[in-house]
């Protein structure tokens, strides 16, 4: 199930949407709460720079993107629309329904979608989605489930390894260095 | 005293309440603090993706859940009431005692709990329930008084690898991982 | 001038003050800032819990505590004040003139006082103080000018292990232990 | 184009301008989100006290220091002020720009100035800079850029590295060491 070289490559060549999982991913997993004094729960994570950046430069080569959450953030949510994250689905743990209103909303098939998630919510995405991927830190059930395993974690550059094969198997990658020379 | 393979299935078998430490159990150990507009001292820490979700699935597999913690914060407290954990005891140092009013609550004897502690406050309890755990982060006292040490650190998936093993002693990991299939 | 064995312990029998620097110490030496509703600049940090208890035992254990930090953190000092430091200096870099006056406000000699430290500000009283400890995470000037390098790091331990070996040296580890049983 | 030893050495004399980047540079690159109750996205981050305080002794020692970054952090904004750095560029994404604008202001060549950068939008001031730095934690493109990659990283002492050998270099190490003797 496992791909790599040029395997990998042809599948993600076909890859037109990106969609991900936002805990355990695009961070750490660790998340934290207070309540302020309107006495609303708040929740916030960190996310890196260097994998935020990923998510614009895959939406300004044309790509389309989304994550898909069990959990609220208000700031996550903020953050990532500045991000143009095109779909933000928070408080949803009915995934494989999110990913197939996407697909529709997209006119996309599967096989042109690529799934980025850690936890056995995200395992009927992996399986559904035509380019399923795990962080180093998923759980192994999900890293039993992807067709590729990263070697950075979530939060810790796993979505930028990510998208530098994906762009650079597209020959977009070019031009995001072109742009900062 | 330390438990492996078929002696520790057996002690997880048994088990039907589950209560925890917070911090360095369920958190890295790390506390932050700072005042808000109101002048209030506000307490948050972090809780990993990967350990929450498995204090629900504990509650939804019919198990009872419970916290005690010396501390105090309001939104750890409102994140744990979503992840359905029924006894939440926190700014009480007499960890026995709360250990008791929850066996009590419950009608179960301490054969029936599970324990996770990672300091000295929680030996009191570790001496008393049936299963004492310690995180790979315990001081040694505790690691000395557990009956399991787990492999992964607090707020790093060691409530995680204990629920694992939990669920999977009694057969209640199947219906958890046919969930998301 | 490293201390170890029978020296160190001589060396800790002494000590009724223990006196130690927050960034780098306390904590991992990360510092986050954000500006409130009201304006203000908010300053909060990491300290660990099972470094938290230690400051809370050597109080109870009849020996004098006292913090001297750079900086300011209403959270922090908060905190302190809840974990019975009886000194806290914040927002001062004179931190020779501070101690100096703690040592007169308890009516001790240097000899009689420890103290803690990572970084360049915090010689000018390493070289005063009868111990001079430092983190496994000090700058190398520190850890030169130290009688002894704890193996824990700042906010990782570092405070702990060092309040140990100084409880035990005086026969006041036990008494912790006995509460706990 | 990697320079150590004697040629390293040559290079950091000359240097009177530190600018640096802030994401991954004086922090790990990790940010953290949330939304405040007068509805305002709020981003903060962490800084290392052993680095921040690099930044006020090259202050302190007559260099001129900046940072040009393409996020906003009021609560940075407010820290870096406090350690007296003269050019504070938030949300600007035309770093080059932004470093002719600071080489102007200050009436200084590119050759006398040092910058410290880790990801993409770096390279066009590093290849104008006399001196471009990444810490380990840089992707492999601005490594490849740099004429020195420091052995600690950001947030972690990278920035705190640089200062010492340029202070070092330029016969101001011993000054800021006797002044805490």
């Amino acid at each position: 199930m496992k791909l790599s070289g040029a395997a990998l490559n042809a599948r993600l060549k076909k890859i037109k949407l990106i969609v991900t999982d936002i805990d355990g991913v695009l961070t750490g997993g660790t998340i934290y709460h207070f309540v302020d004094t309107a006495g609303e729960l708040v929740e916030f994570k960190g996310i890196h720079a260097q994998d935020s950046i990923a998510l614009a430069w895959l939406a300004e080569s044309g790509l389309v993107t989304g994550v898909i959450s069990g959990r609220v953030s208000k700031g996550t949510d903020a953050r990532l629309r500045i991000l143009k994250v095109k779909h933000i689905y928070q408080h949803r743990l009915d995934k494989a329904n999110v990913f197939a209103e996407i697909l529709k909303a997209e006119g996309l098939e599967p096989a042109q979608a690529l799934y980025v998630g850690d936890d056995l919510p995200d395992l009927a995405v992996m399986t559904r989605a035509g380019l399923a991927v795990a962080p180093a830190n998923a759980r192994a059930e999900v890293k039993a489930a992807a067709h590729w395993v990263t070697k950075a974690r979530g939060g810790g550059g796993a979505f930028r390894e990510m998208t530098e094969a994906l762009l650079k198997s597209q020959g977009l990658w070019t031009p995001i260095l072109a742009r900062y020379r």
